[in-house]
């Protein structure tokens, strides 16, 4: 198995209100079919019924609880960044579930969770800088 | 907000488990004060204590359900290396929840859950071919 992930996908109660949500953070994505695609570095984030996601592994989709024991994080270039993706998320209609501050680990960080209670952590890490495309290289932690 | 995410962590309720479960599959990756990071593309794949993740996200961890309302897929290039990949998992003690089969789009997929119960789809899908580094750009659906 080679080390990466293809899509992400997001089971979601109301793919509208989802998708409004992405986009008003600024996301652009394309919808076909009631899921809705969107590119995200080399891979997709996808938003899809949280229903048929769940059949579609074979699982029974259960009741949605409040932790789903998965969190994406998304780092920043800046402390500002980071406030200010926190303040669009508030406009969306996300909840912040973690204020900004700085962490145990001395970095800036936050956390809001999507309309479905998805889990997003909001960072400034300079430990794992960002490259120009926003992608990241692990840093050699044994050598911190 | 960039269209990207920097890191999806995985909250596990026995982090030597769950690293054993990947390297089983081949992964390779750096553990750091009981955390393990894996590189997975331009992004990070991370295993967490599951407790300590959803405090990080300022959420209460509840109880561990069936199905956590995210699934990660990861494309391979063939049909046989679906099967492939599937053997490997049930030797490495992961659970196949869908066996592989064509699906109802026409492609070949299944699905199957870490010792955590993430749940991850396993596909080949011409539709969305894999770049020479395994990332992915979406095609334009509008045109299919």
């Amino acid at each position: 198995m080679e080390q990466r992930i293809t899509l992400v996908t997001l089971g979601v109660s109301d793919l509208a209100r989802a998708k409004g949500f992405y986009e008003a953070l600024g996301w652009r994505g394309q919808e076909v079919e009631e899921t809705v695609f969107f590119q995200a570095g080399g891979l997709g984030l996808v938003l899809w019924s949280r229903d048929k996601l769940a059949e579609d592994c074979g699982l029974e989709p259960g009741p949605t609880v409040g932790f789903g024991g998965i969190a994406l994080a998304h780092n920043v270039r800046s402390e500002a960044e980071v406030d200010a993706l926190l303040a669009a998320v508030e406009r969306a209609g996300g909840t912040i579930t973690k204020p900004a501050a700085v962490n145990a680990i001395g970095f800036y960080s936050s956390a809001f969770v999507d309309p479905d209670g998805h889990a997003w952590e909001i960072a400034h890490n300079p430990g794992i800088p960002l490259a120009e495309d926003g992608s990241i290289t692990l840093p050699d932690f044994g050598s911190l």
